[in-house]
């Protein structure tokens, strides 16, 4: 597939084509000296593909594959530039010399490139753990609100699953689902670990995003202990650098649209449906309908609540410093309109960080990130806009919005979405701050002291008005108005040592021990009030009537000891031991403390002396490694019992009581995850390619599933507790390649990340319905079930519809209870007997899909060419299925509700259809029962982002002081190749496609400026 | 008095005695060379008093009335180093030379220092309006919570009134009382000026604040336009200066305590007051009190809700820069308890500020404060200690808490104060940022252009939990909780542009041009319950009975034009001319836009040609200026009808209605005050002494009255219209003098602020009453009246006891109403019948007081030693009344609640008392009644604070790298001198003492240390 087509081109197209342009535009100089030379690497290796030119000309050539070159200088006084990507420029002059040896040495930069591992960083070569890192550079060609949407794509292992609406938070999990409870990662963003109750990544302007790190396995991650099960996502922000300031301006406009809608039925086919959903229901048909045909198009509701939408995004930034201190601080504002009417989003931001160098042995610094976010919304939704009636006109002659006019089964009972959308309003303003402060002291050289308190403070208020309105079938009398004040404030702080020595030559110790402590608290209040004079004054002072009021806090704390230890051997034996011991407020009494290890090992074989003779490897790594890390993500009193208030009458006397609801566990712990990772890390082709192969096994345990308490302690219902068990294993494959390093620079990045998930125990085995019976007839959709991935889809099996009425007597009764065979008719579908008892019940459901994708991948590609930029990112998931829950309404056939236009394939006579079944009012065989035929393949292919930039000519903006100008154009989600037939195929982790707030496209247009 | 006093010890002692000390250390050195020579000043006048020294010994002598010296020094190769303060030092190396003639320079820092005076800084002597500084050393030595407590007499014009209450607001009024509405002065920090219903001045660590700069008249206020008219207070915050880094750490910890204790009677005197109360009204006395004796003292309430209170302040911050950037970070923490018991308030500061020079042409930075404070508070009141029954223990002896245990007449009907204070939790969480950015483009030479956005963003909840509780005489059946969510948001932005150019030699114009907007949103939400199963569950949610919800919200906006002129001329005539149009959203319709115009000259007679010989000044300033100022706090929708929610029922069926309170009045608008200016700047004795003397008349305009609405209107009640005037007149009078600068050094500033108020116009001119008919008897306590100071006092005016009833008889008749002289009895007070006409009603109530201080003075002074230094403040008002509330009830001997000691003398029968009445219950003769009986003198003379510090000598901690340890010891409050018999005489504005929480004596040491 992709995969192969890419790496047959990243390796046919190594370094020859770019050779061969500059060996062509060498022919026009004029030619005096004649030189030649072999180009090695600091071991002594020759060198292939590296370019050597004329200094202040275009006259160069390219070393063969033993390194060797050969060019025409004009003069002795030429200096030649050799140049090789990865490696330090040289520059030698010819003088009366005409050979020469030049070896060129690695660039410290490249190699000193740090990831950060969570209380201090690494450097990413000597990593024996599993890391993605993306840097801002990578995240920033995208014009998207969220950090969390660009991430998308972007790293192995790392599935991201984006919500449309205009300020929703994106899904993130790292291999797969670790738990079937709270299974997403932990967010530290400049060293603040975020609370789970608070999803900061689309609080942060993207332009202040430096990098982020994702610690995938348990190595990497069980600095984070009983936080760290679910991975870890390090977000670290922009500061200065010292010299000139640098003053930048990025900004973009664009245009949202839903990228595709669900084709309809348009009013006649609407009308023409009813009429023989009735008829074959042997009901009366509306008179009124009794011409189809005149009733034409009709209304399309999908058009009427969605819309194209403006996006711009103003960001403002400047930094710089000296060698005392730096700075950046940077202003940005985002301006959303959703797609969907009266939906918008807007946010600002403001970043402060600085760092400052106060005495000789100390330093200091501080990171803020102030946002402010409004989210107004209206009160209406898709679905509602699916099922309307395209026969209604949005507006009644009079203006006001049209409802249902007479009997549902004619006319529907949808109330009119464009009038719900527009006269609800629902509104949320968030106000967040971020920050800390850090110290570090230098004690001896190599031994350094670091304390950093730490802030996270989430004020955010939501407000519903609902106005008193006459919207049919469910007009509302009175006005209501409902506020709430939520306030979630987390403080951390970390201490500790970190001491970095080289022994002799060869050894190369870092140690790191210290404390983290960690104390949150939520609070909030409630109330809403009825009873409006007028629709003007929408206070809760003005309602009159019953009057509501609500409000609880909770809080939770987590101390901790952490240490690390790194200890390599002439860079070639790497070892990395991880210890986290966690005493949690969360945990029951016997349980308050637990410890998470883990040790990886790498061993860099590159290195060995009897492999300097491969030269094919630039650098060749093994790593192993294993850990255990917690998931504390398990609510702040799971081991007390809890007392809910209610109130009871005592001889006709209310008092407030409050109840027992459940025994304590004093031995509810962290959910723990023991994860085995093994990984290689290759370079090679003269650093022209590099390879990340990892493979893990991550086995959850201890995993919190209900226990249904025996009637003999006196309580009904369950408890949870440390039973379950899961796994999840997996492949990941990263791979970047430079394919053309001249004037004309093509990069590519290719990953794909196969996960398996299964679970091994639910402790009482009985299955787990995730959502309950929320959503369809008959009860469940999705399973948990031992031997059988998380959140698999549960249903009954489809065999086509019946043909005729013979076919109905010649198989099981279709439904339950009396009556059953005059409920089904030919034109129904046959649902299978699995368990061949001749009547299809609860007992014939099966598992009929499963969510969770077999292999999610991506390929980004960079081309450069003079002043214009290109980039193209491909992203996709491959062997999920969905549940396209819309249909169970939308293709039902069976009330006044719209359909898909698909359902005009439906069966009307033998033969006629074996897919769709008849329409008729009121499903009497229950077609609508949850059943494989809603599964849908999820599998897709995206164009994610497409961009072509232009940087304006350097020597255009020397006059006038300015340093860069970038315009670039870019579409987002432009075209994705899918089977699935709901509006996109991205529709949350669950697979569950019910009435989802689309992934829009997005084309814009934008300017970086540089001063 | 004391400013004579001071006057003459700074006058009195120049500049000998440290010539003296000098002179007399000279005689031990060796000498070998006789110089001589005269020291002049730059513009060539000799200069008496200039130390001369010889480098590095304590040789040295001073000049004498001419500016001649003579010294002996030991060798050619000696410097001699001269040195005079306000002036640059100098230094000369003898060599072969004996006679020489030198010049100082002024101190070009001195005579650049600036203060800050709105959109931008003024050199303090070309001031031509009447502006206060403080600096943050003025400020740092007093260890109290709050800035604005520190601010108390230490600027001319400022009248600062402490509130006890742990994490209370201080009130500050300049220059008198400007309205009869809100009078307070904006506040405006790092140039974001603080919206009106937040007080930021205890918000800020006092370690952060570089300056306080106030603007007191029209000419320098009217920048500020319609938000200027009761003064400005501008504070700034530190920066960082370039060079190495700073690290300071400033702690102290301290007591706090009631200094002074009401005394009240004992038990046993209780009991016999009871006793003799009652028998004299005929009543049964209590059996139980047969025998007062036996009662003993009993309990002192007093002691019982007071305690000695520990206070603590930790302080960190670190400061450093380059040339291209500075910073300033603090973090602070004060933890103090309240005198009263329960009484608490924990804040926390964060301060970051940066400034940058990004381009050349380019400055920024940020100064962003964070605070956050909790308040938790008891629901006792310090008038219920006054009242409680001395005979009642604290508590039952089963441990809880005591009640009146029968009849109130004998046991009174006092809730338990403890109990109360223990039993009910208010508490408040605040939570703030303030902060602005600020651009600033330098376009051409001379003209920079600004723009500051800013934002303070205050949010605050707070919860009153009311368990259920047995409290006698009133219990609580049912646990309450009540709760409130506020968010107050206010951005502004200003953008200006400031010229600055000197022409030829000798003019120099700054011109400053610009706009400025603001923009508040303020919303809040409450709600409580009742019916708790637990006391343990206190949550909103676990109420049951009784919900009630509430919020609102408000908005208003303001948008300016501002412009400023300076033009110099030889620094000898100095104008400033300033305007400000400002449109703001409070006012009405017809009133939008205001013009606030002033203007204001200066004349530098010292730099005029005729002046140069008369060397007694070194400075002589007139000043002369004019301007108008408005105040907008108004309310934000005065200027429009009201609607009131209600219900009605038609019918019997209960509706919502919104009921229309009053017509709109779109002519409201802001109050105007026109203030004129006369000052007189001098420095004289070589700069030893500077005065500044400044008279002001300031008289407000269209201040806002009740209108009473003609019942035509189809309205009853009033609405406001601006037709109210008032006056206020004054004279200040600022001293800084340098009595010592040797070895020992001493300084004093002493001030003096007249002022006169008057109300001139009220309209209607019918009296009002502020503060309604809340406390005591038969109605109003404070008055405003035409031809009276502002909130006078009034009420009835005794003329002493009646001695018999042949008295009585002879008098008009006391009360009114029916059996009038069996009311009145020897014993009782005699009322005045002050229009004759026989009978003592309410006609016979007059002004009997004034609240206004004829003077406020503070007298400051530091004296240094060596490593010691040595300060005292002292500060005070006289000329004011007080009105001692809590009196009415703590000397009326008519009922059973506890009375001060006083009562002791009270009238037994004939001749024994003129003064205090007779004990009766029920007071038949109403001597409660609003008298001048309560009328106390409020004059005090408070030793504000009192601090003894040592400096740890530099030699000493150089080696370990320390900057600077000093440590010390403060008084706060630490003695009144008045005659006022309750508390404390600072009871706030308006005079009157009615349960006060009391100003309290600090006495703490103090840590400063610096890296």
């Amino acid at each position: 597939m992709l995969f192969a087509v890419l790496c047959i081109m990243a390796q046919a197209f190594p370094v020859y084509a770019h050779a061969t342009a500059i060996a062509k535009t060498g022919i026009k100089q004029q030619q005096a000296i004649t030189v030649t030379g072999k180009v090695v690497d600091d071991k002594g290796g020759p060198m292939p593909g590296v370019t050597v030119l004329e200094k202040g000309t275009s006259n160069g050539t390219v070393t063969d594959a033993k390194g060797v070159f050969k060019l025409n200088v004009t003069s002795a006084a030429s200096v030649l530039v050799i140049r090789f990507i990865g490696y330090n420029d040289n520059e030698v002059t010819v003088g009366t010399q005409t050979s020469f040896n030049i070896t060129l040495t690695e660039n410290v930069r490249s190699l000193s490139d740090v990831v950060v591992v969570g209380y201090g960083t690494q450097k990413k070569r000597d990593l024996t753990g599993s890391v993605a890192s993306v840097t801002g550079k990578d995240l920033a060609n995208q014009p998207v609100p969220d950090v969390g949407e660009a991430l998308e794509g972007k790293a192995p292992g790392v599935q991201v699953i984006s919500s449309g609406a205009p300020g929703s938070n994106v899904t993130v999990q790292i291999r797969g689902v670790g738990t079937i409870n709270d299974a997403s990662p932990l967010l530290v963003i400049d060293g603040v670990p975020t609370p789970a109750d608070v999803n900061y990544l689309n609080n942060l302007n993207m332009d202040d995003v430096a990098s982020i790190d994702v610690l995938k396995d348990a190595s990497a991650a069980a600095i984070y202990g009983s936080q760290g099960a679910n991975g870890v996502i390090i977000i670290t922000t922009k500061k200065g650098t010292s010299g000139a300031g640098h003053l930048n301006f990025n900004f973009f406009a664009g245009v949202q649209s839903v990228a595709h809608t669900i084709p309809l039925l348009n009013a006649q086919q609407f009308v023409q449906l009813n009429n023989e959903e009735l008829a074959n229901d042997n009901q009366a048909v509306n008179p009124a309908y009794a011409s189809p045909a005149s009733f034409g198009k009709g209304t399309n509701w999908e058009d009427a609540i969605f819309r194209n939408a403006p996006i711009q995004s103003y960001s403002l930034s400047y930094s710089g410093g000296s060698d005392k201190s730096d700075y950046y601080i940077s202003a940005g504002v985002l301006d959303q309109q959703g797609v969907i009417i009266d939906s918008k989003y807007r946010r600002y931001n403001l970043q402060i960080n600085t760092n400052q160098k106060v005495l000789s042995w100390l330093k200091t610094g501080s990171n803020v990130t102030f946002e402010h976010d409004e989210k107004p919304n209206g009160g209406g939704s898709v679905s509602g806009a699916l099922s309307a009636n395209p026969a209604q006109p949005i507006y009644n002659a009079d203006g006001s919005y049209s409802g249902p006019v007479g009997q549902s089964q004619w006319y529907g009972s949808i109330t009119n979405p464009v009038g719900l959308y527009n006269l609800t309003q629902n509104n949320t303003n968030g106000y967040n701050v971020l920050g800390n402060l850090y110290a570090e002291a230098t004690i001896i050289p190599g031994l350094t002291f670091r304390t950093t308190p730490g802030l996270t403070a989430t004020f955010y208020d939501t407000r519903t008005w609902s106005p008193e309105n006459n919207l049919q079938p469910s007009p509302q009398a009175q006005s209501y108005l409902a506020e709430s004040y939520n306030k979630s404030i987390t403080y951390n702080w970390d201490n500790y040592l970190t001491y970095d020595k080289v022994f002799g030559k060869d050894h190369h110790i870092t140690i790191l021990a210290g404390t983290s402590a960690e104390a949150s608290n939520f609070n909030y209040m409630n109330g809403n009030i009825t009873g409006f004079a007028s629709d003007l004054t929408q206070q809760l002072n003005d309602g009159a009537t019953l009057p509501n009021v609500g409000g609880d806090g909770s809080q939770w704390s987590l101390f901790s000891l952490i240490g690390r230890a790194n200890y390599s051997y002439k860079d070639r034996y790497l070892l990395t031991a991880t210890v986290r011991r966690d005493g949690s407020s969360r945990f029951g009494e016997d349980k308050k403390y637990g410890t998470f290890p883990s040790a990886s090992f790498a061993w860099r074989i590159s290195q060995e002396p009897f492999f300097k003779d491969i030269s094919f490897f630039d650098d060749l790594k093994f790593r192993a490694g294993y850990g255990e890390t917690g998931n504390q993500n398990i609510g702040n009193y799971g081991f007390a019992s809890a007392l809910t208030p209610g109130v009871y009458s005592f001889n006709g006397t209310t008092v407030p009581i409050e109840i027992l609801e459940n025994p304590s566990n004093p031995n509810l712990s962290w959910e723990t995850i023991k994860q085995t990772n093994l990984g290689i890390d290759a370079t090679f082709l003269h650093s022209r390619i590099s390879l990340s192969i990892d493979a893990y096994l991550k086995n959850t345990t201890g995993m919190l599933v209900p226990y249904v308490l025996p009637i003999s302690t006196g309580f009904t219902g369950t408890t949870e507790i440390n039973a379950g068990k899961m796994q999840n294993k997996g492949i990941e494959i990263n791979v970047n390649s430079r394919n053309l390093t001249g004037q004309l620079s093509w990069t590519t990045n290719f990953n794909i990340s196969f996960n398996q998930n299964k679970i091994l125990s639910l402790d009482q085995n009985a299955s787990l319905f995730p959502g309950g019976s929320s959503i369809g007839l008959n009860g469940y959709l999705a399973i948990n079930q031992v031997g059988h991935p998380v959140n698999s889809f549960y249903g009954y099996v489809t065999q086509g519809i019946f043909q005729t009425y013979y076919d109905v007597m010649a198989h099981a009764a279709q439904v339950n209870g009396s009556d059953v065979y005059n409920r089904t008719s030919a034109g129904d579908i046959r649902f299978k007997d699995l368990n061949n008892d001749g009547v299809i019940n609860a007992s014939d459901r099966t598992i009929i899909g499963n969510p969770n994708p077999k292999f999610i991948f991506a390929m980004n590609n960079s081309w450069s060419y003079k002043d214009i930029d290109l980039s193209l990112a491909l992203q996709g998931v491959y062997g999920n299925q969905l549940f396209n829950a819309n249909n169970i309404t939308q293709e039902a056939m069976s009330g006044a509700n719209n359909q898909v236009a698909y359902v005009l394939s439906r069966w009307e006579g033998p033969g006629t259809s074996n897919t769709v079944p008849r329409a008729i009012y009121g499903d009497p065989n229950e077609n609508s029962r949850i059943s494989d035929r809603y599964i849908e393949d999820g599998s897709y292919l995206r164009i994610k982002t497409l961009t072509l930039g232009y940087t304006l000519p350097k020597t255009l903006l020397q006059h006038a002081g300015i340093k860069t100008v970038r315009i670039y154009a870019t579409a987002q989600n432009l075209y994705t190749f899918t089977k699935y037939t709901g509006v996109d195929p991205e529709v949350g982790a669950n697979g569950i496609d019910n009435n989802v707030y689309p992934v829009t496209r997005t084309i814009s247009l934008g300017l970086n400026f540089g001063l």
